[in-house]
């Protein structure tokens, strides 16, 4: 099994990216997705937020503590809070000062905000020529749409993914996830990591741009262009995929999730619900034909599952080795016992208003290091929580910090 | 704009990953997709074909060229490929050699079949103390499901992306993606740089494991745990997103979609709607008051949406500093100018079987790198293609690459 060697002086695990600092002044879900993994793999994130906190906070589902919604919780945990009025002078000296000691920035702002905030690689640069400067945008720089203010759903109906949904479902729908804010937030975290090698072939940093709609419509486009990637009038979408009963399938009790892809699993199958007579049938012979008859295939699937209870299917579907899972309501899948058994969902202690301690529900990061670990896992920060540790460790004395308090940079305590 | 300084002796940008090298012994989806990125910003990927060839040659479409479907295509561009058969003495003798050259495994191969194989962590470490080695798993090591056999579809049904479909369509159904597949391929390029950057503080490698079940159950409930998050009967489901109404919305001559999430936005939309009355009603008064009243308020949306063109539309919320963008089909996707003018989508030449040029549809990585930029886009490789050539870097003779050829390692040409 996977054991931990790099540890702190406490026996901690410190992470892969334990050293990496991260100046974040995202919000709601993109950036703070790109941070969580980053702040979830050992980097110290911190996370400045403007006077009027992360919109998250209060957007993300009702709070049982002011400003700490579910999701702004489920988001930003591991992470550390400074409130910075980047406007202000005080607030540009702080994140000046933050700027020479960090690894990694990232931000959302449109060019022109980072501009007129003098936070363009080339300003950070010149104070830090080691930076990764990532710019989270909607549309990348130089295209009609650039500057263009973007949200998920903008992005999920322009990029493709609700026209998949009309291709199943007759008409558009989003996907019932903020999907490419979350999507296109871990591809951040992985471009950022990329540069960061990056840095130690060159010696320097650079300016990363991660555009939300490029990186939507090329993960719809890399499934989905089938036939038109040879043929300007073939087919688009994924037949496989866009099928009436590429579902969870029903059984007697419930519904089942059925896979059988290869010449073996397809025997397996059809031995599995009593049919070894589709065996030679020449529409399922081969990966190839089961494509082209993929519609037949996978009625007969829908048909044979009827006939018993998911139990019963799972069990003689594993016994002839075909991959066969219950499905889970959102209720049920709480009660799994490998996601319980693998720590990412776990119950945490979050003091409530009254600094009284209760109970809450959390998630862990779900990938393994073998040597460098996972982290210790701490709670989302109050707002500006961690203002004064910060101040405190960039050299500001308590006069300073007096200073600056509630003029740009603000403990907000 | 962005401009690479970072350049090969022809003029050509490395990538953030130029001298990583990846051995991938993944097919299908989750694993290629994983590859794909780093084969992207510049690493060498040896995509490590069996003998019967990565699935998806077949699996991803009907083919131009045999062996070369489009989800083949979009997924393995700037990988190489060489055929081991890794159970004969011969394929584990390249095998070895590539291990001592290589700075990464990616496999998502069970252990049980890792440890018949030779190809542990530890195995591996004996020849290269550096390699980080990983496994992309359907369930974590060590909880109840390790090792039982996971497909994209299978994950979606148990891991609540199919549920949340239920929650809003009264149905389970999957995503219309190979959407945990395709997202924990990302999860797991992540985890690998991030391992890599942590290489360099520890100076060994070490062994990763990324879980598909866990990675997509954590990705589900960080938006959807809710009130549950606090309250053991409390609700699940991020009301924002399980809404009727939470979709493209219909105008007069199409689809429309439309973002009012701060107080400022929520002002200008009554505005432009010729509501403004309603900036006073307290059910929309504040960011809190509309995630309480989000039904009301996207209803409003919905019916207003309906007594214009999508262009007029578009033009009074853009009028208003209101985030709005049209709906794309599958179709006009294609012709959007932002994607076209942006790069991703471009017309490639591929050869066909008697070898002419025909021109295809390619997709290219959507992100920027100002100092090591994007190197330039191959197509993906036919089945063995660069075995040769990769025998012959590993210092195999020519004597030794016919004894290999068709013996465990063929160039299979």
């Amino acid at each position: 099994m996977i054991t931990t060697t790099d540890k702190t002086s406490d026996g901690e695990p410190r992470g892969p990216l334990a050293g990496i600092r991260v100046l974040d002044t995202t919000g709601v879900v993109v950036g703070p997705v790109a941070t969580l993994m980053l702040a979830e793999q050992g980097a110290d994130v911190i996370k400045i937020e403007p006077p009027e906190g992360d919109l998250m906070r209060r957007l993300g589902g009702r709070p049982r503590k002011p400003g700490m919604s579910p999701k702004f919780l489920h988001f930003n945990r591991n992470k550390r809070s400074i409130v910075l009025d980047l406007k202000s002078d005080e607030g540009r000296e702080v994140m000046a000062r933050l700027v020479a000691t960090a690894d990694v920035f990232v931000s959302n702002m449109r060019p022109r905000a980072l501009q007129s905030l003098g936070l363009t690689f080339a300003a950070m640069a010149a104070i830090n020529p080691r930076i990764v400067h990532c710019t989270i945008s909607g549309f990348a720089i130089g295209g009609p749409y650039a500057g263009v203010p973007a949200y998920d759903t903008i992005i999920q109906g322009l990029s493709g993914v609700a026209a998949c949904h009309a291709e199943v479902l007759g008409e558009p729908r989003f996907a019932p996830f903020v999907l490419t804010d979350h999507l296109v937030g871990i591809v951040a975290a992985q471009a950022i990591c990329a540069a960061l090698l990056g840095r130690q072939r060159t010696g320097v940093g650079e300016a990363i741009e991660v555009p939300m709609f490029e990186n939507a419509a090329a993960f719809v486009l890399s499934e989905h262009l089938d036939q038109r990637t040879f043929d300007p009038d073939g087919h688009m979408g994924d037949p496989r995929i866009m099928n009436p009963d590429a579902r969870p399938l029903q059984t007697q009790d419930g519904y089942i999730c059925v896979s059988a892809n290869t010449d073996a699993q397809m025997r397996a199958f059809f031995d599995a619900i009593g049919r070894p007579e589709l065996k030679d049938d020449p529409r399922f012979a081969s990966v190839a034909s089961r494509v082209v008859h993929v519609r037949a295939y996978f009625a007969i699937r829908a048909e044979a599952m009827r006939e018993r209870t998911t139990a019963e299917w799972v069990e003689i579907l594993r016994r002839h080795d075909v991959p066969a899972m219950p499905y889970h309501t959102l209720q049920s899948l709480l009660d799994d016992p490998q996601l319980r058994g693998s720590g990412v969902l776990t119950n945490e202690i979050q003091n409530n208003e009254d600094g009284q301690e209760e109970s809450m529900l959390g998630l862990r990061h779900p990938n393994r290091y073998s040597n460098t670990g996972v982290p210790a896992s701490r709670l989302a920060p109050r707002f500006g929580e961690h203002g004064e540790e910060i101040l405190a460790e960039l050299g500001f004395g308590a006069d300073e910090r007096r200073r600056l308090a509630g003029r740009g940079a603000d403990a907000a305590e």
